[in-house]
């Protein structure tokens, strides 16, 4: 079974400290997850994801992971967490918002999305009930629903008509989840997606008919995709007020540093991005203090650690100048410190914010790291 | 100082066992040193190096080193070892191969080699005596002198002509490395190179002018460019048959899995080869019972450990299909795991041969081995 029990809630904020328990082991929340899009977080090993930088659950792309190895190959090897070591949770999406971000030719129908590999050009569908099995064959600890990801700038008929299909798609793979049974002898959770796009009534609706199912956690999907953040704040904040308090709540694919406090100050528990090692295979490091770009000369001849007392060992060993002109020769061990660092920094966020909120001052402090999150150092 | 003890010699191959004893700390020969160009190993943490790989030596490239990023920065930083945190001896070489293999523009001169830079085409001259001058701030624990690296194809005459430009440049980086000090407190020994292409009486020459120096060791240079692996270990037995015996013998550049136990059987003690880091980023390994193509599709289902009781942790917990998946899919993960392997299997390599040295069955080992390394699983 999936549980979640909540350690300590605010008065003065939404946020809580909780923790979720799943067949793979404890999370934390508020917790942010990694993003292993092929079974591997790009540039990091899995015991440096696991001893160093600490991550207590990462995602698996069901999209990626559909096309390359392919389900025989994850099937054949009893599940993507023999397949890739990682033991403990692991959450995959539905593969739809990279059908619509990804794919070619891609089509929706009242069956399911059709689309084009971006590989090799072959025809597939992904539909509510095969999501269902693809990510039984994955076994990831949580499921999610197939969706469509309405763009944040949709109209209002538009972002209407496929809240209603993805209303008509969530019934279909609920009822599929629920006749359906784990492969591994693990218990495998399935999250409903709250859609609506920037619309409060449609987000209200979406996130009412999710909390009806009753489902193990919730997600809020369809934000940061274009609109404003402080509408992606109001978003999570119309839809957190409908959505059960004694669930876990996830908001996908956010985001920054300020965007994670914020949405666990409106009672958000689980997020994910990319942003960490994306960014930061580009040169650009997180810190407490601002964000610092390691290609810029500035750093040239500064001999100082990255972060003296940072939670990962690459803060402690490698300098700036050392990661800058690693930066400027293009080398490989570039990357593979800097997603480290970020990743590290994105836990050692989450594990501040959660002893914050133990501690009771919370809202205080984000207010203090909101305003430095942001600098450019 | 650095000293160099021998701890076993044989009577049925030139190989032997022995200890070289630096300021950074001790190396057990023969020894594998892997390439770290820019000051960093391509795709691996310095901590891998020392806990996983076991690494007792790195090597970096004056050239590289020299153009990026630069002797400002490295004498800012108190030297490579400072610089980039790597606590054992470092080796450099001088510059010269690169010169030829890598600059634009260069030119040959009495004076020394006259170059444009690859990265930005800016106009640069290494001499003799500035290759020590630059090792000095770089700070390795061995120096190597400037020479001509003769390409392996040469005629007589022209391996004549550039074997008489070399033993003058070393005179004169002798001359230099004795009147000059460190900078940094710890001992940099110097090490002069024997050239002289294929030709035996050339080779003898040149062994000769070397050991009358008296340095701390020798290198043989100007092999593995070209000719064939018989002619080189002739070469390799010419040169041993002069230089010696009880200074440690460093080949370089030099090579695949065979070669290097042909060179300790002929009496080489260290020996460095960017051939595990750079094919292990193009997806071959090297294991003791052969080499493995690993974009190769009969590894997709194999979901045994690459190397169940191999030394380094990657050995153990990947599997060959997720390797496999992840050179399929252009992962970054994949050239990490494979260069950590295939350094792990070199340093595994030469410490299987010291053993054998040490128990008095080398020869036999070796020829057992050399039988399976060339295959192709």
């Amino acid at each position: 079974m999936l549980t979640f029990s909540i350690d300590k809630s605010l008065t003065d904020s939404k946020a809580r400290a909780g923790v979720i328990t799943t067949d793979h082991g404890v999370i934390h929340t508020p917790i942010f997850m990694p993003v292993g899009t092929l079974g591997t977080v790009k540039g990091v090993h899995m015991h440096e994801l696991r001893d160093d930088i600490n991550a207590e659950i990462i995602l698996g792309n069901t999209y990626h992971l559909y096309l390359r190895p392919g389900m025989d190959v994850i099937a054949q090897a009893g599940g993507l967490h023999k397949f890739n070591g990682w033991e403990r949770p692991i959450l995959t999406d539905s593969g739809g918002f990279q059908v619509f971000s990804l794919a070619a030719n891609r089509k929706l129908t009242e069956e399911g999305a059709h689309f084009r590999s971006h590989i090799d050009g072959s025809k597939h569908l992904f539909t509510p009930e095969n999501v269902v099995d693809i990510q039984r064959i994955i076994g990831s600890d949580i499921m999610m629903a197939l969706d469509e990801c309405t763009p944040g700038t949709a109209e209002y008929r538009y972002a209407r008509k496929s809240l209603d299909l993805t209303k008509r798609w969530l019934e279909r793979g609920w009822e599929h989840y629920k006749a359906t049974a784990p492969l591994y002898g693990h218990y495998q959770a399935y999250f409903p997606i709250v859609q609506g796009c920037t619309y409060p009534d449609l987000r209200r609706e979406a996130a009412a008919h999710v909390a009806s199912l009753g489902a193990d956690g919730n997600a809020i999907g369809g934000l940061a995709v274009g609109e404003p953040a402080e509408v992606m704040y109001e978003m999570i904040e119309v839809v957190n007020d409908v959505l059960p308090e004694d669930k876990p709540r996830y908001l996908m694919g956010v985001g920054t540093p300020i965007n994670i406090l914020e949405a666990i100050d409106r009672g958000v528990d689980m997020m994910d991005c990319v942003m960490p090692t994306r960014n930061g295979r580009n040169g650009m490091l997180f810190t407490p203090e601002g964000t610092m770009n390691m290609r810029n000369a500035k750093w040239a001849k500064d001999f100082s650690p990255l972060w003296p007392d940072g939670p990962s060992i690459v803060d402690r060993v490698y300098s700036k100048a050392y990661v800058r002109h690693l930066f400027a020769s293009d080398e490989l061990l570039a990357m593979q410190i800097a997603s480290i660092h970020n990743l590290a920094f994105y836990l050692w966020l989450v594990r501040q914010a959660r002893e914050h909120i133990l501690h009771g001052d919370f809202h205080a402090w984000k207010e203090e790291m909101v305003k430095k999150l942001g600098r450019r150092l």
